[in-house]
Order: structure tokens, then C-alpha cells, then sequence
């Protein structure tokens, strides 16, 4: 039984972290970190975990974390990287749900975070967790960086393609439409029920949202060259679900169904990516709750250019399941192991 | 391994049965039948279910369920009564989520539902599948009536008060509110997004819902006489979940202390209904996607009344949770056995 | 033209009062006083004003507002009280939105509000703005308290059947059920959208909402003596809209008709109330934007009861519309000027 | 006092029509044509129409609506054109909210929406009511053709840029999103709550969408040329509004602050468009129920692109309000009479 601790235990991420560790049957929750709640018990705090956990709030410290098998930080940027040498010192693997460890360039994480990085040499260390791209490096790793929501989406929509060469590496866009709870659980405005609901905006548009750098840094791996995108979020008035819609100019002639083919193929051993067959696309309901990535696609032979959607649960296969995916390569568990349990819920 | 058949597999609790069993190690789902989808794919029909399931959909015949050794049906009322002899007596045991053979009382029945009932010997046998209040006449059950949705909520916020005469049997009153799912799938102008979407309504208020007599029927049983009860069901703007109000006139002078107790010994021993502590409500999100029932309550002085606050999702304790709950005791598993996978999803 | 100024114009029902205001032929804004957004162009902090208004938020001076014709204070309960005065003094008529004058009873407003009145002489003088009860006080009123929300829906729905002595005056439940945007613009948890969508509560349920002195106290006025009510409010996920369900005990044999066409004949004169026929009752979103409050009624001769239905917009009826409407009357203008513009949107 | 009749009455738009021409001071609806609920009243079928409307609904028949001065039809693609020519035979103007006469070229119609087009004469005759584009064209009209909600929309983002020569007529895309109104009020699985709450979808992607030549043809007015867009259209989970989102390539180098410029001179004039200061984007509640289409944008030098962000009310600018503009036009009223009584509602 792994013992594992969290930091960031009462945000959303850290929530479903308990959610789906709950269903994990090799994992024990033994700390969980929070910075509003400490001594509080987590069932009163979030009264859907009465009867089924037994924690109480503790201080995310170091010392705690490091007697863990496994610690998984979801904590605002810049923290993690203070905790992390401690952790990984103690012999502990840490995944990190947030963004400190994702960008292998630090002078890049520090110019879009805007914020010093204080363990460079553990960025050049760290592994990104996007098991369908990088599984074997993720198995050996100390150190994980899990992906970020929106990059999860567009990064997955995209590698058949660039790995292929099926398409142009100019042009690439991904408009990129998100539920409210990515924005995590702080209050303001911008996610009042009476501000959100019956609307719909864009935001940080035109080169302006940080997953940007992340995005294009799995592109370029992909395409082995430097890849730049439109990257245009938007938020839409639901509590869960990303869909990213995305845009590619077309290398060579290929329809809808090689595409499709080309997509299975390339997804064939992937437990958590569902391709759909042509003429059909996926929404964003059809995976709630779950790990998977479901990816539709269409070629419009009017413009030249195949358009791939691709659908995620922001806080699972966009947080807290791909971390649970991480684990499992990281201690050498079935991939699998109490992800499929969380089966997505329709309607 | 259970082999079980769905009569009814493509309505909404027809597909929250595929999702709960699917997560049950005991039962596999060999028969789904369905009145508009058959001979197609159900992961077609519900792309959620993709490379879950490999069910294709079948007609609803009497032959092929009574193969089955349980059958659930869900089916509209006055279907299940023509095929509940047959089914049963192949020795296959039947669970019906409709309302065919909720109440004893056959003409109660047919004056409610306008239809002559075709099996009314059955009628006499069937148990009624509130396992907190019949508990032991289901597990000997050949033919279980699940509870209605409403019913489930009313009856489990009110039981622990009638069983001890705290609350006068006069001026009981339930107003509840549910989800759009507990009007199933079928499209109307009812259900239409614009026309529930920022919208809240009453419908079949003083005394003209269907649900009312089974309410009545099981309070009377608590009570050990007949019991008269208002009834008021609204539509919130929401997928999932129940919430019931319910205004009982006490009997003696209680403390909202002595009620949480007087709650928390009866249901003791009940591992899906949990019941709040003094100054706390449920809300429906804190149940949804599970089986639990959770009850807050709160006595008013002034007026010398207690409100009992009950929620649970209308899909699961409302519906599919609660038959495979009937089903585990019917067949003599653990009461628990795969429906505490199903924990509640929050946010 | 009047010159109106506002206090408290940037939470809901200041921005309500703007729009309503901005439709009147007889009004001009002239001073919108604001805590958050002083010297900021409302039409930046509000952009659905943009090209229609051209104010500037200021503070909410008394000597400013003294300046006006007419003042609408949106203000936290306790700092009206404190403005009130000197604006008085002005010649400035006044109408609070808050609650600081609804209660006459000042020992009541106290103990509700936990807050020393500081002018309890005005509380005598302040009349209850409610249009269809206390028309004829408003006329002649400097200051009137405009209702709270759910009082209006509930007022409102008791009133023809109080005045008629139809109903004991014993066990009047109302239970009722709200929008977000009744909660304002403060941001907190309990607003944060994936907290509150695909999800319902109760809330100070069993005596504990300040509304249920106000209800009271108007339902003893229509009953000429002490009535006790339970008061039950709820949110819903949604931004606009109130229901309120009201439950009463016959008084001898009435049939739904004859309370239909006791409401209509109450009613009458009314340009704001609308009472449905026999059989149908209002939902919140046919009053969406509007001043209406929509009414239907049913019989229940199972139980002796009457429940009435009403609808109102929270932010209009409830607020903003029903001030616009006191304000009409306080100046000698015809009752519904200014107020038919707003027509309800559907869907 | 113009007479006014509407040809598919009880539509969303036919509704939303009778909102706002109720506003009109100008105008009387005196004929409700309606498929479905001839003989009705329709505040009976519409209740928050009661007290303000006196209508019944009517057949459709050309005759009746001949004895107008002018009919607006909102009915299913081939109809109008086959009520078109008896209408304007009479000499009463028409104006047509369907798409039977918004393509110039009749074989492209008849590609499009597959059905052999029984009026080309008119269509040649036919005036695009885009007032912000073809003014004047309008205000000589007979036959108007109200533009598609989602071409509004795309159009007026797309303007000023293709007027200016400021962008490349390669590789267009409009990413589109819009409320569920849009899809009508005919129910089907599409429009069941249960189905679009907290879900998001793209459909009819990469060219599928009939609104994409629509959106063609005008802007190779706009450009002098052909022009070929990527158009995808998006389903969102609320009930009106439109965001488009499109991307366009600069011509030669731009910052932010001059192309907002280029859009404010572009638009100086216009009483329903409303340009965002630079570093603002609209979203779409800020238009709700009003006829305004308010456009924000962004450049990315990243990329090389600009990004223009516009939003309206589908019903509205999209639809109904857009058809009264028309109207004004054509009758040579002032262009916004009626139509700012529509003050978009926030929240």
C-alpha cells in the first residue's frame, strides 16, 4: 500500500485526488495539506467525502510530505518549487499538478510566470507526465510535472498529426473552450454564478494564457522543430469539461477516414484515448468524471484543413486522474490501476 | 457472476444501471433491451460507453430476459406487468424501476395510473424496495418494486419521526425539487433547454402527482395507520438530484440535538444514508453521481415544527443505485457490493 | 424631469435600478454613488451600459444625495439609517431598498438584524412600499422601505386570501425558492458558480431569514392580528427569479375557480399582478425582466389545503422595478410609467 | 401606425419579434400566422405575454398576410418562397428571417439547403439586410433578407479588416459559439436539458454549415473577391448569444490600439455596434436581449494574426431586432426606433 500525501488537498484538483485515490485500491491518503483548513476534518469541509475518508487538515510542511511514498502538490505557482528539494531528497516522488516543473526552459517559466525559479537544476530533472508522449521517461522518474488542462487537450489533438507530418507546422490554432472549475475554487468575480452563468466569453486570448509555452513545447517535440500556436481560451458557463477545437493546414491530400485510421493507429495501446469514427465528435459530457481523452475529427477539403476536437474532464485527465496515470508508470502499477473505476457519468 | 437484463437499457436510468453494474464485480449486463435502438451498438448511442461496453441493443422479450437470473426493467408503466409473469416464473428475478407493483392496493393503482393492472397476484407478492425500511422482505424477494425517486427522499427524511411518534401524522408536507433527468429522455417542450434553462416551476401540485399515494403508502406502514400528505414537486434547472422539504408538527418538545440523535441511531446501521450534524444541510451536488442519502434537519420554535432537509440523486438512490442495492440483498451479497465505487463527484 | 441619485448603483440592484431608470421618461440618473468604483465610468465597470449611460461612480455622500429629487439606497442594512436623515431634511424624498425601515417594530429590527437603530423616528414615518397593500400610504410618503424579495412573492400570494378569511391563520408555510443574484455581487463560496450549478440547497431554514419578521408583519396586517409563518428559502441555479409556494388551510369549501376569481377580483385594478386560470401556474421565467408577479392557485380536497404559486424577478419586482414603482406614486406619476418598457424575455 | 404581420408567430424569433415590436411605437402586429397553435391565444401558449398582447393565432395564408404593411417570415427554409410572391404582389414589404433569399447565386441555395428554389426572380431582387453594410440597399427594399445569426455576427467582426485591406483573404476562421435558442423551439434529443446542461459540443464542422457561404459571400463583397472561410459553430449551455471568434492574418504590422481605432471609425456612426477599448473583450451576456453586436479584439505578434472577438444576441441582432432595424429602413423611420427600449439585462 502506497502511502501518499497531498498539498492542496481542499482545492478542486485535490479533491478529486481524494475522489479517485479513494477508488485506487494501492493507495493511502495519509496527508492532506491545506493552507485554509488545517485541523479541520475534511468530511465537514467537503461534506460528499463524509463516511468515506477520515483525514483532517494539515500543514503542507515539508518534513510531513517527505514521509510519504508519493506527494502530489496542487498549490499556486511558485510553491512547489520550494517544497520539492525536501521531498525528493527524503526518497519520495513527487508529481507536481502544478506548473513548476513543465516548462524545461527556465528562463521561459520565468518570463510567462513572472517569478524566479528557485530549483532550476530539478526542472532539468523533471519528467512531463503525458504518458501517451513520454511513458518510459515517466516511469523512471523521481520527479513529475503533470500537464496542464488545456495542454492535455490540444497536446493529445495534435500528435498523430505532427508525428505523421500530415500537416503544416505553421498555423496551428487551438480555440480551446473550458468549464469554470479550472479556474480552481478561490472566489472573484469572474467565476460568480451571476456573472458565469448564461454567458460566455473568451479570455487571454492572442498569445496571452501560460499554457501557451507548455503547449508549444510538446509540439515542438512532436514535430522536432520549433512549433508556435493560437492558443485561445474560452470560459463556458459548466463546472466541468475542456473541449479544444483544433485547426491544421493539411500536407498532402487525406480524408476524414485515413485520418481517422492514422489517429487509431496511433492511440491503438492507449487505455484512456477513444478515437471516434468518422462523422462523429465527441462532447464533452461523454467523458465527465473519467480519465479519458476522446478525439473526433473532420477534413474540410474546401479550406485544406483537418479539424481534430478532442475532450477532456479538466480535473481528471487534466489533473487529478493524469497524476494518478503518473503514479501508476512511477511504481511500476498496471496503468490503469483505479482510473477505470471512475466511469464517466451521462447524463 | 450474475447474468442480468435490462428491460428499458437506453433510458436514463436504463443507463445508469449500465454504468453502476459495470463497476459491480459479481454482475455482468448480458441483455439490453430497448424499444428504439435495437440491433445498434450502445457505445454508438451513448459514446460515453465507448470501450466500456459491448452491448448491442435487443428487443425486450419475455424469453430472452427470463435466461437472465435477475432482470431490472424500466420501462413505461403497464409494460412490466405483461412481462413480469413470464420472466418470473423462468425463476428469474425481477426488479422493476417503474411503477407497476409499488402499491399494494390495485385500484389505488388503477385509479392513479388510469390502466387495469394484468398481474395483481403479483401485485401481492412484489416487496416494496426501500431496503432502510423492508430490508428483510427483500432478501427473500422473487419481484421487488423499486421506490419511486420522490418517494425514496420523503420516505427516508420522515421515517425516523413516525417510528417515534415525535411528529403529529396531521399537515405532513413535502415539497421537493428535482432534476430534468427524473423526467427521462424523452423529448417534449418540458425538457426543452430554453425552456428550463433559468427557470424554476411547480407542476402536479395538490395532491396530482403519482408519486403522492406511494409517499402515503409507506408513511402509513411507519405509522401504523393512514397518513394524508401534500405533496408539491418542482423542476430546478439541473441534470441530477432531489432535494425534499419536508414540515412535520412535533409531538412534545425536541431539540434539533435530539433529532440529529434520535436520526443518527435509526439509521445507525445504514451505510447509504448519512445524516448531518446539528446546523448542517445537505445539497444535492454532495450526493450526486452516488447512492447516499444524506438528511440535515432543523426544529423552529416559533411554530413548533421540524423542517427535515433530504437529497439524493434521483438516478441513483432515486433509481439504478437503489435496484442493484435490492439486488445485492435479493441475492444475498454484501448490501454494499459495487455502489460504493460510485462515490459522489464534487465539484 | 426628476433627478434621481443612487446609493449603492454598482451592486445588482443599483445596475437594475440604471436600466429601469434609463427606460423612464421622467427620470434622469444624476449621481450614482458607489463604495468599489468611485471616479470609474460605469459604463467600464459595466460594459452592457456602454453608449447608454454616462456616469461616473462617486461616493455616496449625503450632502450629494440631498442634492436629488428622489434617492434609491442599495446599501448593507445600518448605513441607510445613518444617510436617511439629512437627505430627509433635503426635501429629498427617499426609497430603501435595504432593509434598515421595513420593520415597524424597531426592538424586532434589532433583534433580527443584531444592529441599534439610530433612527427609529423615521422608522414610524417610513411606509411599507408595497404597491398593491399600502398604495394609498405611498402617495403621500417622504420615505418608504421597499419590500424584500421573497416578502413581495409571498405577500403578495397570501393577501386575497387573508383579506377574504379563506385560510386559517394557523400553519401558512411558505416555501420558496430563489436565483443567485438575490445573494448581490459579493463574491464568496456560496456564489462561486461550480459550487452552486448542477446543484440546490435549503438555507436558514426553520425562522433563521430575516424575511420572516417582514412576512409577518404584513400577513398580521392583511389578518388583522398575529400570524406566524414558516419560512423556508432555497437557491436555485439560476441568476433571476423568485417562487415562492404557499401553503394555507381552508377555511370552509372553496373550489379553485372560486379562489381563482376571488385572486382576480383582488387583483383587478393591479397592472403588475397577474393571476393565471384555473389549471395553470407561472414559472419563473415568465416574469424574467419584468415587474410582474405572476400567480396561480390550486385546491388540494385530499388535505383541506390551497397552495398559491407566485413569480416574481428578484431584481425588478423584488427590487429595482417595485422601487421605480413606489417612486411613481410618491411623485403623482402614473403608476406603471417607465415600467411596461420592461417587458418580460422569453426565452 | 404600420400594420404588421408575422408569418411563424410562436418561433423564438416570431416571439422575440412580438417582444420587441410591442416596444415599437410605430408599428401593430394585427396577424400571428402559426403552424401550431392556430386559434389559440397566444399569452395562453406564451404566458408572459398575458396583458400584453391580444392576439390569436392565425393561419399563415398569403392573403391575410398580403393585407399588411408588412409581413416577417420566420419559418422553415422553402416555405417563404412560396408565400413571397402573392405578399409583395399586394405591395406589403417582406422581410424574411429564413434563409430563402440571403444567397445570391440560386444554385448555391440550392446545394446548400438541397431544394430547388421556386422564386430566382426575387431572389435577384432580394436586399441582404445587414443595415451596417447595405444600408442603403435596404432602405429601397421590398424584400428583405435577414441575415443568419452566426453570418451577423461573423460579418460584423470581419468588416473593417477586409474594407482596410488590413488582413490576408487566406485561411479565415471563424470559431463560433452559441446558445441553444438558435436551434429553435422544435424539440428533439439536441435540445433536451439533460443532454446540453454542463455539456459543450462543436457540430456541423469543416465546412458542413450552411451559414459558411453565407458568411462567404459577403465577405467577398467586403474584400472585392472571393473569399473562402473555415466556419465552426459550437453548442454552449445556455439559452442566447453568440461569441464569434475569428482569426484573421495582418497584412503588414498593426498594434491592438490602431486596428481598435480602424473599428471605431469603421463603426463611428453605427447606433448597434460597440467597439471595445483595447485590452477588453465583450462577452455575451452584455448584450443580452438588446440589438447591440459589441466587438472587442486583440493581435497577437506572435503569430501575425488579430484576433476579433463579437458578440450578440441571437435572437436579437441575430434575428428579430435586426429584422425591426430592417424595417425602420425601409419604411424610412428613424433606424433605432423601437429598438433601444431593448436595454441588454445584467445580470
Amino acid at each position: 500500500m502506497l502511502r501518499a500525501g497531498i498539498a492542496g488537498a481542499t482545492g478542486y484538483a485535490g479533491i478529486e485526488l481524494i475522489r479517485l485515490l479513494g477508488l485506487h485500491p494501492e493507495v493511502q491518503v495519509v496527508w492532506a495539506g491545506t493552507e485554509s483548513y488545517q485541523g479541520q476534518e475534511l468530511a465537514g469541509v467537503y461534506p460528499h467525502l463524509r463516511g468515506r475518508v477520515d483525514l483532517v487538515g494539515q500543514e503542507a510542511a515539508a518534513e510531513a510530505l517527505a514521509g510519504c511514498d508519493v506527494v502530489f502538490t496542487s498549490l499556486p505557482h511558485g510553491v512547489t518549487m520550494t517544497l520539492a528539494p525536501a521531498v525528493l531528497s527524503a526518497g519520495t516522488r513527487l508529481i507536481d499538478l502544478g506548473a513548476d516543473f513543465r516548462l524545461r526552459d527556465v528562463a521561459a517559466y520565468e518570463a510567462w510566470y513572472k517569478k524566479a525559479h528557485t530549483a532550476p537544476d530539478l526542472v532539468a530533472e523533471a519528467v512531463y507526465g503525458l504518458p501517451e508522449l513520454y511513458r518510459e521517461r515517466v516511469r523512471g522518474a523521481r520527479l513529475v510535472a503533470n500537464p496542464g488542462c488545456y495542454p492535455t487537450a490540444c497536446a493529445l489533438a495534435a500528435a498523430p498529426l505532427l508525428r505523421a507530418g500530415a500537416v503544416s507546422l505553421e498555423g496551428i490554432i487551438f480555440d480551446a473552450k473550458s468549464g469554470v472549475s479550472g479556474a480552481g475554487r478561490g472566489v472573484n468575480l469572474g467565476v460568480h454564478f451571476s456573472e458565469v452563468n448564461e454567458n460566455f466569453k473568451a479570455y487571454n486570448i492572442a498569445g496571452d494564457h501560460r499554457h501557451t509555452p507548455e503547449i508549444e513545447q510538446t509540439l515542438s517535440d512532436l514535430a522536432g522543430g520549433p512549433v508556435l500556436v493560437s492558443f485561445t481560451p474560452h470560459l463556458v458557463p459548466m463546472t466541468r469539461g475542456i473541449l479544444a477545437t483544433g485547426y491544421f493546414t493539411l500536407r498532402g491530400s487525406w480524408t476524414t477516414e485515413q485520418l481517422v485510421d492514422l489517429f487509431r493507429e496511433f492511440y491503438a495501446e492507449e487505455p484512456f484515448v477513444r478515437v471516434r469514427p468518422a462523422g462523429d465528435l465527441p462532447t464533452t459530457k461523454q467523458v465527465w468524471g473519467s480519465n479519458y481523452c476522446d478525439i473526433g475529427l473532420k477534413v474540410d477539403p474546401r479550406t485544406g484543413r483537418v479539424l481534430v476536437v478532442s475532450v477532456i474532464d479538466n480535473l481528471v485527465k487534466g489533473a487529478a486522474g493524469q497524476a494518478i496515470q503518473n503514479m501508476n508508470l512511477m511504481f511500476g502499477l498496471p496503468e490503469t490501476t483505479g482510473l477505470l473505476q471512475a466511469a464517466p457519468l451521462y447524463p
